[in-house]
């Protein structure tokens, strides 16, 4: 039923011991002031933001109980899933299943509110649900802006780069999945390599394939080889985005790959992909309660499949413009939605995902600033449990960008900082303090001040705050110019955590076995 | 007492009626597409967010008294101050005031929750308080980053501009006060042409002159040229920044320009100016226990001057970066104080003052935005009512600039759309475009969509989110360089309110006059 506390995530997996959070830390200050040691994860101490009171909160849920029974969710291409649902008791009509009132909050009851997703090195393992929020970096974009400033088609080697980035970043949690994708090797094959190298790249915890079912049980089986068969059966250690083909349809591809993964008792996110006034209606009550109606129904599928297999309401909204038709970034109707969508999946007792550092900018200029910005405040206060596009995600998401991953990860710190709330203990009271100092003197000599100064403030490695002289005479870097030097720097300096020789042999020889069992053997 | 309703905020003043919101609206309308009619304020339908617990607010509230008894405030070369203090009560040792316990909390007993600022033209008056947020331009920089991308003094030239596109900016509600330092003006006479411009170029509601109580005298003089002496003893007609001279000291300056406004019935916003670390502790409890005491003797101060004087809960709240002693903006830490001291004030029943689009960059960046959206994000959902610093505002306060005032002002109307929260009404819900539609199509063209896109999402006129390839054949444009022409454009298009010629002649002859009796006379 997945657990629920801190401990519990901390604990070390069945393998990779050899590489504590002790080991990782000193490996960060060798690598020279860059990178530094995560915290496994964020354990928010601030309360929730709320837009929508009871009253509206129960209207919602209505409204999505009649769009449930009366509209329906199509499954489609899927035999299993419309007999399962049939054996529920939901009326099949076609590929659409209509649903009695509270059939699937009741199926969903088996679903775990908090779980642990194990990395292989145990210091790593997250906590999904609860006060808990994990960071990952951006999911999917088919182009890089690399460190030339050049706008071009991703390759493995960016996919390592970003595994390595977020593997160095210490307010990054998680490894995520798709970090971009690595369209010079072949798209049967491609998930291999992927997930190879957040095993080899990385120990923080990490994502599996959903483009087809195959590639699914191909994520599954790589699992098994670093965790064990039994561990893998019993506990989740990969979580991975099945998206919802808004409005109120699930294909054979998502349904897939979710029944591979909730067999294997593994996580999922089930997420509408929502662009208003596209795939949902054009207001943001509307756009709720067909989130929640989708998000229903996937969620309990996975619990037909396998009671208590972990699953996750997702929620990635934005906005068109109603104008040109393009996807919109950081306003304030896909923030509303985020807050509400996050009471909304509190209710359900599930873990909720959404927001991230969502922009549709071309560059990491203030307009990706101010969107990702907005978002990002919006996903933390929201109480968000599982935040995938944390960083790098440039251009609505078709471009991930080195220097705004940068950029990006030092906002992620800001905001774990401010997860920490206000501390109101003797020290954080420094009533000593006013006393020493008292009026028109200045605290930077006194006592407290000296005694807490290096942990008082968040403390940026991007942000210029010297004078504009100094500025002028570093030669007017912006911060994607200081982004870019940091991010080389890192790259340098960075060293692979220990993977057990046997295990990365076996992983290596399965991804060949597998890479020549498929048609096209180019790589 | 002060007005509580929207209604009163928006009746018109006694003269300057001429000039209406709809006359306002149809000549932005003619101007080109650019700028637009204002909504007069916010009035925030979201609930304000809170990082403090009813124990935590106990304690600091506790801890404050101590201060104000125990260590006391300075009231600097102001023996009148100090006489209405003993009067009252207090113990004085030399310049500093002890407060017996709960004493400043009953003086205020006579401020109001809430209160009308009027302008001119009665249509964009301000409600300051409860549920309503008033957005106000940059205050106090001496230099100006202009559209050459030149950065510089600023000049009577640049103040005129700013005010002027703070009257077309439609998410600015107030036309500010020092929106920059006009530098070619000498010092002793530059509150008269300030004061002058916001009254000629705009018709918001302005701030007055606190750099001496003389200037403090000459605003209030031409307030009453403006709305009649009898009007502005009994309404506020122009609202005030007074800073505390943190930690713990009210200097004779500000102390004489309190006076000048609080006997004459108009607002002041008592402001501990805070650099955490040097002005107040390094710790967020430790700096809202010195800002509410700080606060407490100067809003009671204004009461003992004029019982029912407007007066607003002011904090600037900054940290100092601990390695260089510089300012640094946009950090957790001033987030949390800021939303902490929005609850000590509104437990006071005080209107409040904090945050605006703060940033410690040199230039319209990425930094520069995310400081400035991690402020704002936090200024509006703190709940705060009076906001300046909300547009244009560059390098720590240094520099105003025109760009990032472009830009700034978008994303206050984002926060305006925000502070809607969510329709629930039967449109909002849109039970029927989720009928109308069903599993698999798409809501572009259904009869909701078609009645509702026009006014579905707000619409960024800065942001780009057109296709690559669009954005690479107009140019690869950054947002500054969006920014830059549309603030040129807005500029061409300016036109003057109306104002009656013989209050603008009398306004003139004050200022001549005024000039012609100080010792330079170079202007």
């Amino acid at each position: 039923m997945g657990s629920t506390g801190a401990e519990d995530a901390a604990a070390p997996s069945r393998r990779g011991r050899g590489e504590g959070r002790g080991a990782a830390a000193r490996r960060a200050m060798r690598s020279g002031g860059g990178p530094g040691a995560s915290s496994p994860y964020i354990q928010r101490r601030i309360r929730e933001y709320e837009v929508l009171d009871e009253e509206g909160l129960a209207l919602i849920e209505s409204n999505a109980d009649i769009v449930l029974d009366e509209v329906g969710i199509e499954f489609r291409d899927d035999a299993e899933a419309l007999a399962l649902w049939k054996d529920a008791g939901c009326d099949i009509r076609g590929e659409r299943v209509h649903f009695p009132k509270g059939l699937c909050r009741e199926l969903l009851k088996t679903a775990p509110a908090t779980f642990t997703q194990h990395a292989r090195n145990g210091a790593r393992s997250v906590q999904i649900g609860g006060k808990a929020t994990v960071f990952a970096p951006v999911y999917g974009p088919p182009f890089v802006r690399d460190l030339e400033g050049v706008r071009r088609y991703a390759t493995i080697e960016d996919f390592r780069n970003f595994v390595k980035l977020a593997y160095m970043a210490p307010s990054l949690h998680h490894s995520g999945g798709t970090v971009c994708e690595p369209v010079d090797i072949p798209v049967n094959k491609r998930h291999l390599d992927m997930v190879y190298s957040h095993i080899r790249y990385s120990d923080k915890p990490f994502m599996g394939s959903v483009t087809a079912p195959e590639r699914a049980e191909d994520t599954v089986e790589m699992c098994k080889i670093l965790f064990g068969a039994d561990f893998v059966d019993q506990n989740c250690v990969v979580i991975n985005l099945i998206n919802a083909n808004s409005p109120m349809v699930f294909d054979e591809t998502m349904l897939g790959a979710a029944k591979v993964y909730a067999r294997n008792n593994q996580a999922t996110v089930i997420s509408p992909f929502i662009l208003a006034g596209a795939m949902s209606p054009v207001t943001v009550a509307g756009t709720l309660t067909q989130v929640l109606a989708e998000v229903l129904a996937g969620a309990a599928f996975t619990q037909l499949i396998r009671p208590g297999a972990p699953v996750v309401f997702g929620t990635f909204a934005a906005s068109i413009s109603m104008q040109s038709g393009a996807p919109t970034f950081g306003t304030p109707e896909p923030s509303l939605v985020s807050y509400g969508a996050a009471q909304l999946a509190r209710r359900l007792n599930l873990p909720f995902r959404t927001g991230g550092s969502l922009c549709g900018s071309k560059v990491a200029d203030a307009q990706a600033a101010h969107e990702s910005a907005n978002t990002l405040n919006t996903t933390l206060l929201a109480g968000t449990n599982f935040v995938l596009h944390a960083a790098g995600w440039l251009e609505g998401g078709l471009v991930s960008s080195y220097e705004k991953f940068m950029i990006d990860i030092d906002q992620l710190g800001m905001m774990q900082r401010m997860a920490e709330g206000v501390d109101l203990s003797e020290s954080g009271q420094a009533m000593d303090a006013i006393r020493e100092v008292g009026p028109g003197s200045h605290y930077l000599g006194c006592a407290h001040t000296q005694a807490n100064f290096q942990t008082a403030f968040y403390r940026s490695n991007l942000a210029d705050n010297n004078s504009y002289e100094q500025w002028l005479a570093e030669g007017e870097k912006r911060i994607e110019t200081r982004a870019n030097a940091l991010c080389r720097s890192w790259l340098q300096n960075y060293q692979a955590p220990e993977l057990d020789a046997g295990i990365d042999e076996a992983l290596l020889a399965f991804v060949r076995q597998r890479k020549e069992s498929m048609p096209d053997a180019f790589t």
